[in-house]
């Protein structure tokens, strides 16, 4: 099975109709993909999940390809099952769409990774299905409606919680709080996108998954996002109430991370 | 605002990144559509809730207009947010995506809408979010992942129900029983899609919308099926369970709905 990136989208691709594939976004520095074992890991888990059938080497070798040209920035890079005849069911026949977008920045892209971020709460729910959970499918109306709820500029990320009131992430991040020494996270059993550095914090520290209410996590001694494009950002603010930022131990998981960048 | 109907997909339209989008699929008998009130007026609900400026006049006149050219068969609209920048967050400038798909057939439309169906329960369950229930968005991961859970093509149709086990529909139809002479639909306040067919039989007899239970279901004298192209199709067998397909209730609203299609 070959691939070809394209600039352009068939209109029967399966993408478009149910959103019935994956997507990855890479942080690339010096050409190089730094988190790249992880962002493989968990679409190959998506591709299973999803029963599309792709050829993945040939896939991450295009993305390195393009990250070697990109030098300094991201990379988007869009799986779909392709194209497909009518109704639900697809064919056996589908050749996965792979669109690959090349995002190059000004500056080294590890500059963006000392953020810290004012965050606000989503009334926008997280939509709740085990089937999905922790895929980074092309199904995020959850996040287009909550990113949609603020415009004011200052405040960087909104957090989403089930229509039960577990706390699940961010529009864009994962959400992590520290709370007498124990790394807290939320469990994404039923819902959210399983980050790739939320991935690289539980396998690098003891990280609880755990069900998270507000009140929980607003009495945490420190709160920290993570995304692949920032890294870990510290939370200083959430509503009224503030946090160091970063704390101790969001120094110390950052300052580890910024070595698996380097 | 202008409109244009295209064929190929820009790769930065956000229907593709993030099933921004919505859709319609819409019986055309002899040029026209019957229930084109009942398409119209879920398409700007959805509108409205995903905060979408799209010129409904103009995308109805180009609908009607491929309405005509197909004569028998149906047509497939959808709209999308259209091209944006990086991220959740649309742009205010961004103009629909309008695509749609001819589908002529080689019979009459209505000859389609006497159905009875085999019915299945799919282990794979709807998607729970009151912020998306009952929209037709390009967000059907669960439909999808239920569809290709069977491949034997007696079946005809799939049920669905959340993580709770509370049925909310088919993988293209919603769902409706007869107990005792009342009539009974899953509630979709918290899942599912809001069937256009579903809507004109809530509107001309009495239907109580419920939480319904497989036990509820499988006791019910009459089980039946809608869909815009299909119109009522009567359930004839779910797993094991045989039911009179057309029982009388369902007989007697299949009698009124053909009348609407003539």
């Amino acid at each position: 099975m070959t691939h070809v990136t394209k600039q352009h989208v068939s209109i029967l691709d399966r993408g478009l109709h149910y959103g019935d594939g994956l997507f990855e976004t890479m942080l690339v520095c010096a050409g190089q993909i730094p988190l790249l074992a992880g962002h493989q890991r968990r679409l190959a888990e998506g591709l299973r999940r999803l029963a599309i059938d792709a050829d993945e080497p040939d896939i991450w070798k295009q993305v390195e390809q393009q990250a070697l040209s990109v030098g300094e920035g991201s990379l988007k890079l869009m799986l779909t099952r392709g194209e497909g005849p009518r109704g639900y069911l697809p064919s056996t026949q589908s050749i996965p769409g792979i669109y690959i977008l090349p995002y190059p920045s000004d500056s080294k892209s590890a500059s963006n990774l000392q953020q810290s971020w004012i965050v606000r709460f989503c009334t926008t729910p997280a939509s709740l299905n085990p089937a999905l959970a922790g895929l980074k499918s092309l199904n995020r109306l959850d996040s287009v409606l909550a990113r949609m709820e603020w415009q004011d500029a200052r405040i960087h990320e909104g957090l989403l919680a089930d229509m039960h009131g577990n706390l699940i992430e961010g529009t864009r991040s994962n959400l992590f709080c520290v709370t007498n020494g124990r790394i807290l996270t939320p469990l994404l059993d039923q819902a959210g996108v399983a980050g790739v550095v939320r991935h690289w914090v539980m396998d690098h520290f003891k990280v609880e998954q755990v069900r998270l209410d507000r009140a929980t996590l607003l009495a945490a001694d420190e709160i920290f996002m993570t995304n692949s494009l920032m890294g870990l950002a510290a939370v200083r603010q959430i509503e009224s109430h503030s946090f160091p930022a970063p704390g101790p131990v969001t120094a110390e998981i950052r300052q580890k991370f910024m070595e698996v960048i380097a």
